[in-house]
């Protein structure tokens, strides 16, 4: 378990940010980071908030048809980095990406104005949820001091 | 070589944005994020701009003894990622990292508050210079427009 401090430097962390970094590794072995909207962002999803109650797991809605979803099915191996460039703070979080099938959670994530990614709607085949279960982090603490663990 | 259009779009990104998001991958074949300062910005570093006046090389610098460095030197595939928040441009420059050597480019490159990272100054054996040399990029223009290619 997390020391209570790092628990809320975390929790700072995952939830101020507007966007974070999604990391995979594509099939020549490169890292490929994209920009991704931070969907435990109270200010930006307000109806999400429950699922970011426990834990650090990070969620990202994407088109089913995009390069990132050939790279994540053939290399789950991803990362989420969340940084404020105010603290100088930097939260990596390592692990596992999982696709959601569940239809009623990607209908409780979908957003109205979604239709502008997916013109068919929650039901549309190209919406894609993804959950990245994080299995260790490394955090530096912006005074020059990394801390890393498993979760 | 690049498109006019497109060689501007990368200038601009590669020399505004304040920092970077450097992605190497580990031992264990995760892909590993960090935030890099854009030593190409020229508000920040107004003695480099030589360095970034031809092409889009990313130089950094950073402490000898670092993770990134384990990583870097075990696997010299690394990703350079520019995101301007403002317009949801993003550029992913993906290539090989060199460790530059070279004495005098070093010095070239020193600035004097580096001492908060390598006490003993320039020739400081924990001072690595490194350089990305982007052999492909991807370029999101904001507005769902993936342009890809090689340099």
């Amino acid at each position: 378990m997390l020391a209570k401090e790092l628990d809320q430097a975390f929790k700072n962390l995952t939830t101020n940010q507007e966007w974070i970094c999604l990391s995979s590794v594509n099939a020549s072995g490169m890292p490929e980071t994209r920009a991704m909207i931070n969907l435990a962002n109270p200010k930006l999803f307000p109806t999400l908030q429950k699922f970011f109650a426990d834990g650090f797991a990070a969620y990202f809605s994407t088109n089913t048809s995009s390069e990132k979803m050939q790279q994540l099915t053939a290399n789950s191996k991803a990362s989420a980095y969340y940084y404020n460039a105010g603290t100088f703070e930097g939260l990596l979080l390592m692990g596992e990406m999982e696709i959601i099938t569940d239809k009623r959670m990607k209908k409780d994530f979908w957003q109205d104005n979604w239709t502008m990614y997916y013109k068919k709607g929650v039901d549309d085949p190209d919406y894609t949820l993804l959950k990245l279960i994080p299995r260790s982090y490394k955090y530096y603490n912006g005074n020059f001091e990394v801390k890393s663990g498993d979760f």
